[in-house]
């Protein structure tokens, strides 16, 4: 129930006050647009569920990078879920607090950690022994003491793609439970860390608040083995993963997805509680904004093709994932379905398939909504394609937040 | 049959005459390195295979787009196949003639047909009725004619991976046979265009020449009712798709598949015969080498977790593609099943699973093989992770052709 700032006026789609074709026609296509009020909007939904706890919105960066968003998001008081060097860099650059900073991910390099702790971060999410040794060893070397929570692996069945489900026990995330006991006391025993928390990610998209709570059970019984072991933690991280609507789905509100795990841990309520958010922060306040170029019709499909293709939104190719496709002027006009795909050069390129939808003509707009997560973050210059322009809007206001990639910008590094 | 030149010499293994050790001790890892021989050597396949016939053999620039290796493929002879703006771009920088030049795509956009109006390209391959129209328009404002050839959609089934078959009626490329007819007389009827060419390309990564065969039978048949309608053609362009081996495939060599639909063609034998291979030309040609991060033993599965990743080569989690990987040093040592896996935030990056491999401990090297061919060119910047270094080795000589991405590369255009 995340919150979209599309909406039709008329029969003019528009994003907040600005109309999705004035910002083409002044813009381009294909053009990646961000709601900063849909933003700030749902991560106000995840303030407010928590409220009345110690907690932390760690936003995940990965799923929108760019760094009006972050900084829209620091200034709203979110913290950040970082899972790089680089992603460590665009947090610095947005202005986020080092201690709202959570460092996640199976393969920080030493050079990553030793940038993570001279910024003064809030806690590694460190994810095996090798990783726990070598974290400690970098710290050693700095002499500082490196903030450490565990990612156990609590071996639940999330229920999504398998390509973004974290919680099984054969995934690569995590430690196993059994394991994260002994990892604690080692941490501890070492002067170069310092044990701060606890932490899990189990996927993303979910629609249904049972993994968590069941992951957060697993997490009691482990927390509570800890205290009885004396050993005291700050931070309970319970990772992101909260799905948005893309074809129907009807997932918990923030609300209702902390109301499910909040009472299975109420014996912690000391610990700051940390979410990492990031699909239903920005998935449903962004869309990429496509032209059609052609309506292809043969004997055997419908094609509509558009400016837009895998390289800037690979999520149909790569999850079959369903985004909702709207035009831009909802003219009185008549179905067919077809097929949405771009000029990529290969069939894996698609925004829709077998699609039943109002006919577009060449020279229209078409927006390709819920893109604001995994769109652009994922894009590339596949088939020498410069990459989309990112606009922000807010009210009737727009600003280009990452300019269009020009041909020059294909070929920097690169000597014949 | 392409050539690779990846080999050991005692333990290590080489590119050429030069070390991997060595390269990506001195450029860092994740590293593409790139054969200058093998690229020459299996281009020569393919002119040594048509050097009785006219002909030209098109290097599929979305294969590998770097300026270095088109400059090469350039000055060894080849012409160049391209599918956007910004691989015409890409193809002039790199020295092409731009008579070499073939524009392939389902979604030219205006202005890309009119930059590679004004730069003089052999042709460009209109793949419906519509573009047609869209390309005469464009070269009637130019005051040019414009060079066409039709793709013809002549529904074989190539046998491969649904992603990169193309040649299917219900594809979005080219145009059905039937309807190909039609467009041959509407487009000599028109002034501002000049009907030179035929094509067809009916996949990628084809492992036998029968379907090739298949197609050119249909091609054959409708070249002889172009001929009895008056409409005689310079150019038959048969598109490329010849593949490689990555896991034990055995592909036509360049001349077995040429000797495969040259006699089916034996009546047409005037025309310019051009072929348009990627794969087979730079596949085989490059490595991607990553550095071990974490040997990772969960109870349930083992994971070398290595510096590389799914935004620096996408196939594995896109196609379920299998890349062989081998130690760059090869050490006596145990083999384990293991899967190999990125450091990037999902369980859909991964390079290989399930794999029984010498087990590579942390620190070590590993080549990633067949990497030439869409490796760097579909990379991205996912979990804001600076795009890879490309190399070019020659002999025992190397350099770097693409310059390692920076943190500050990764914010370039955007603004907070």
């Amino acid at each position: 129930m995340s919150e979209s700032a599309f909406h039709y006026r008329g029969e003019d789609l528009f994003v907040e006050d600005a109309s999705l074709a004035s910002l083409a026609d002044s813009l381009g296509t294909p053009l990646y647009v961000y709601s900063a009020k849909a933003i700030r909007a749902n991560l106000e939904a995840y303030e407010a569920a928590l409220a009345n706890y110690p907690h932390l919105v760690a936003y995940s960066v990965k799923a929108a990078s760019n760094l009006a968003v972050l900084s829209l998001i620091q200034k709203a008081g979110g913290g950040a879920d970082i899972v790089s060097g680089g992603e460590l860099f665009r947090a610095l650059k947005a202005g986020f607090d080092p201690r709202k900073i959570v460092f996640s991910g199976v393969g920080k390099s030493a050079q990553e950690m030793a940038e993570a702790l001279k910024a003064g971060i809030l806690m590694f999410n460190v994810e095996s022994a090798p990783e726990l040794m070598a974290l400690s060893a970098v710290a050693k070397e700095l002499g500082l003491v490196a903030p450490v929570a565990f990612r156990v692996n609590p071996d639940v069945d999330p229920q999504t793609h398998p390509y973004i489900a974290t919680g099984f026990r054969e995934s690569k995330f995590g430690a196993p439970m059994e394991e994260s006991f002994e990892l604690y006391l080692k941490a501890k025993a070492d002067p170069n860390l310092s044990v701060v928390g606890l932490d899990c990610h189990i996927g993303s998209q979910l629609t249904s608040a049972s993994p968590i709570k069941a992951a957060a059970e697993r997490l009691a019984a482990l927390l509570g083995r800890l205290k009885a072991a004396g050993i005291e933690l700050k931070c309970l991280d319970v990772g992101g993963g909260l799905g948005i609507d893309y074809k129907g789905e009807k997932p918990p509100t923030p609300l209702e997805w902390v109301a499910a795990f909040v009472p299975v841990l109420k014996e912690f309520s000391g610990l700051t509680l940390i979410l990492e958010p990031g699909r239903s922060i920005v998935g449903p306040a962004g869309a990429l904004v496509v032209r059609v170029l052609y309506d292809k019709a043969t004997p055997y499909k419908r094609f509509v093709i558009v400016d837009g293709a895998m390289n800037d939104l690979i999520r149909p190719s790569l999850y079959g994932a369903h985004h909702a496709i709207k035009p831009v002027r909802d003219l009185k006009r008549p179905q067919a379905q077809v097929d949405v795909v771009g000029p990529v050069c290969e069939s894996g390129d698609f925004l829709a398939q077998g699609r039943l939808m109002p006919l577009a003509e060449p020279g229209e707009l078409l927006a390709v909504l819920g893109a604001g997560a995994y769109g652009f973050s994922m894009s590339s210059n596949y088939n020498s394609r410069p990459r989309a322009a990112e606009a922000l809007v807010e009210g009737s206001a727009f600003r280009v937040v990452r300019a269009r990639e020009t041909l020059e910008d294909l070929i920097r590094g690169e000597t014949v």
